[in-house]
């Protein structure tokens, strides 16, 4: 019922484009309507819908998030990554999609992205849909 | 299955209610119980659900995100509106709302809005009911 | 169909763990799998998942907020609660989870947090679990 597939972050901070794979997902599900609901089980990390045409948008995102400049912030958890926990909590770790005559209903320049801000990590992510 | 609409935002940045549009497609669909989904396939847009009491809360989320100053950032995207893309990332471009006894289950003072970071511009919402 | 449960907000500002909560909610519906939807129909509070190992990380996330400076924005809005209704928005007022086995699948430090950003409050959880 649940779906997952790993993916691999670089960097200290990453956008990865992951449409494909849910699309893999909805077709392999022969649901033709319902939603696809999409989850990362990650307390850095996030799932979000942004432009997919220009990639330089994917790095914008990241430089908006940095802009906030929560390193300035004098946090109490040890591990030294509350930045990424905040960035987290902000973006949301699900989204969900619409599916239309068996496709992903998204928008035009619409492409799903999972986000990590504490990598590089292996990371997961679940795929439910709802008939 | 899927239900949209189309809105016209107001200068830069506006935000919509959309609350009697999405209750009265709510009506429609004869759900009594169930989960109402509003998705805006649109990456300058979002979705959110916030106080409709008073009309000033509107422009205050707005001011709020401005606040932020994503224009100071130098970004890469040629478009020059990736301000807007960060937005709508933060904000997020769906929201969910449960349905009990064939209406929209609000709390007293929410209301679903629309919000355009790079208007203006014509735009649409989706709305897909579980019943 | 919609589950709910009250609890009482501390101070301005409060993260609260809801995860058992939940958890019990979705033994006592004896789904085995779905989705869990929660919801909060309040203005100034939100819903997200973070980690719950270490109880400072749900100070950090406050902290993290409280650095974007709202308090510094001239807001129209009389009641003067507007930055919470700013955190609100960013936040999200909902969260969704899938069920595996009879149990919610988080992530293995991952927990579900009630937040007031005006508190101290006597607040609603709503929940509502898709088969």
């Amino acid at each position: 019922m649940i779906e997952s597939f790993t993916l691999q972050s670089l960097g200290k901070e990453d956008l990865i484009d992951i449409t494909d794979t849910v699309n893999t997902i909805v077709t392999r599900s022969q649901v033709t309507d319902g939603i696809c609901c999409i989850y990362t089980p990650h307390t850095t990390a996030a799932i979000t819908i942004n432009e997919n045409a220009d990639p330089s948008v994917r790095r914008d995102i990241l430089k908006g998030l940095s802009h906030l400049k929560f390193e300035q912030v004098s946090f109490s958890h040890a591990e030294g990554n509350s930045p990424a926990h905040c960035k987290s909590s902000l973006i949301g770790c699900s989204e969900m999609v619409f599916i239309d005559g068996g496709r992903l209903n998204l928008g035009t320049w619409q492409g799903i992205y999972f986000c990590e801000f504490d990598g590089p990590r292996t990371r997961k992510v679940l795929v439910k849909i709802i008939g």
